[in-house]
């Protein structure tokens, strides 16, 4: 069994090669060669919290995964992290466990990487420009990705805090700037939207967060946070007029995504107005972006498939390399 | 993060121990303090395999845990145990992973263990001699379980296969020679049967091992195997004729175990005939055994639970020991 940290995982594995390992999952999951049952949830109301175990199997790689994530939001006044997380790996084969990994990074790079994986596929190749709002755990990751795949200038960060998006442009420029992007806190939501090609929202908020009006033509939106019924971040007009409109898994996004949920509730749109899952267009089933200046809108809410297919790659790498730590229950 | 070997948890943990945790968590699952989500499946049809998840929560313990069982036949071939198996545990407060361990010899453990505590409250006091049907995986633990709590002096082991009785039956004379029974092949199974005061299965049968007519009052019998609706290991007239009949979960024993199921079905008992659960006895809400002269039956598939509580008694012991191998995640 090898036991990988956060920080093997970061010193053996790449953004980019996380992008194309969600590609892979999103295409095998389009194929039809996965297997992904519910996830099950045990709430523990006593600490008000609730452990999730999501389980998935990719055939054609011969490996089962599940990732248990635990959302416990009093742990911050314990001094502990609020969403705890491992991912473990059993072979397809033989059905034995052979790997466990941090599940907090993991979940961060694979959610970073699906937004990657979109704007690679769907935003203007010349997008120069980068809209990022919201700061937490979750963003470093979503701005990498858009920096792996496009060759961005300046990324503007908005958050309702000005400092906290200060502190996080002033840290990310330096973490990322092998990338050679220039990342500024945006004065307002205006400033963060002017002329920008690509905008990624990464929030819990339960209002839209920008001003759908003001995007410009041919850009391409990411909707990573808002992952409940109850949330939207991004703005029903955008919704309705955006020229194309991708998922990475149907059954997810309407099932738990308020950006959808919300407006075709208000019948505002209808199911029939998403265009279709991201693999659909990796595997050529559905037309992509056909010109520059469509609006092209990807809204996320992850998959068992995408942590089952990154960790595989990860793991594949760390045996390749001899990192880790190999121990046998 | 503690790992534990079966190793470990052999030097540490003692099979009245286990008994003692399979008791208490048949006590909690009996007053409602327990969670125990449906099991989730994924079947690998390409290497006729299937692997299980089974999680599970203890309120009144904090602890939260899940086993990961795999169920591979043609792991035989490639020199690989067929079922292999792992138990994890989360802190119920926090829920973060705290443990990984064996989950094959935690299995056989809980297993043991949970007839064990049939035995040790349904027996008669006085009980001296056993039968045992089964030389499988599970039969050594289902051995000790009852030497455990009961005064046995002789054992007969019955097997199929005469040969395979008369090596079960050296080996585990010397492995089990402190509890000081007499350990021998059963030349027949009227031989195993005549005068048992305890008669324990553990087979995949799909046929009864023995001739319930042969069953002597006062007798207390285990069904362990015959954990699907084809599987039939003990004969419907004792089924019928016995005093009390137990079970560990009626959810559990109803919806899987044959022995139950098929004379059901046919019509010769109805659900009535279960008397209850092992864990009502416990919490005295149902009369266990009330006379020397009555025959008891206790029929179990086992519950998630068992794993659960056994394994956080074994974490618990391994940290006030300092046994096993920390490694941090």
């Amino acid at each position: 069994m090898l036991l990988l940290t956060k920080k093997d995982i970061i010193n053996i594995f790449s953004m980019k090669e996380a992008i194309e390992a969600d590609k892979e999952a999103l295409k095998m999951y389009n194929e039809g060669k996965t297997n992904i049952p519910l996830r099950v949830n045990i709430d523990i109301p006593k600490y008000k919290g609730q452990s999730l175990f999501m389980p998935g199997y990719a055939e054609a790689m011969d490996v089962t995964g599940i990732k248990i994530v635990s959302v416990f939001p009093n742990n911050i006044e314990k001094g502990k992290p609020s969403v705890p997380a491992k991912m473990l790996l059993l072979d397809g084969e033989t059905g034995e466990v052979i790997s466990i990994m941090d599940g907090t990074y993991l979940t961060q790079l694979r959610t970073g990487a699906v937004a990657g994986a979109a704007t690679d596929i769907l935003a203007n190749k010349n997008a120069k420009k980068m809209a990022l709002f919201g700061t937490g755990g979750q963003a470093p990751s979503q701005l990498e990705a858009v920096l792996a795949v496009r060759d961005i200038e300046i990324v503007k960060v908005f958050d309702i805090n000005k400092e906290r998006a200060e502190e996080f442009a002033k840290s990310m420029q330096e973490q990322l700037k092998s990338y050679g992007a220039t990342i500024l806190a945006a004065e307002s939501m205006e400033d963060a939207l002017e002329d920008a090609d690509v905008i990624t929202t990464v929030t819990t908020s339960k209002r839209p967060v920008f001003d759908g009006k003001l995007v410009k033509k041919g850009a391409h939106i990411n909707g990573i946070g808002a992952y409940t019924p109850e949330m939207q971040e991004i703005d029903e007009y955008i919704i309705k007029n955006c020229d194309k409109l991708f998922v990475d898994t149907k059954h997810g996004v309407l099932s738990e995504a308020g950006d959808l949920i919300i407006p075709i509730n208000k019948g505002i749109i209808s199911e029939d107005k998403v265009s279709g899952e991201l693999g659909e267009v990796i595997i050529g089933k559905v037309l992509g972006r056909e010109n520059e200046k469509e609006i092209t809108v990807f809204k996320s809410v992850g998959s068992a498939i995408l942590d089952v297919v990154t960790a595989y790659k990860i793991y594949e790498k760390a045996k390749e390399l001899k990192v880790g730590f190999e121990f046998d229950i």
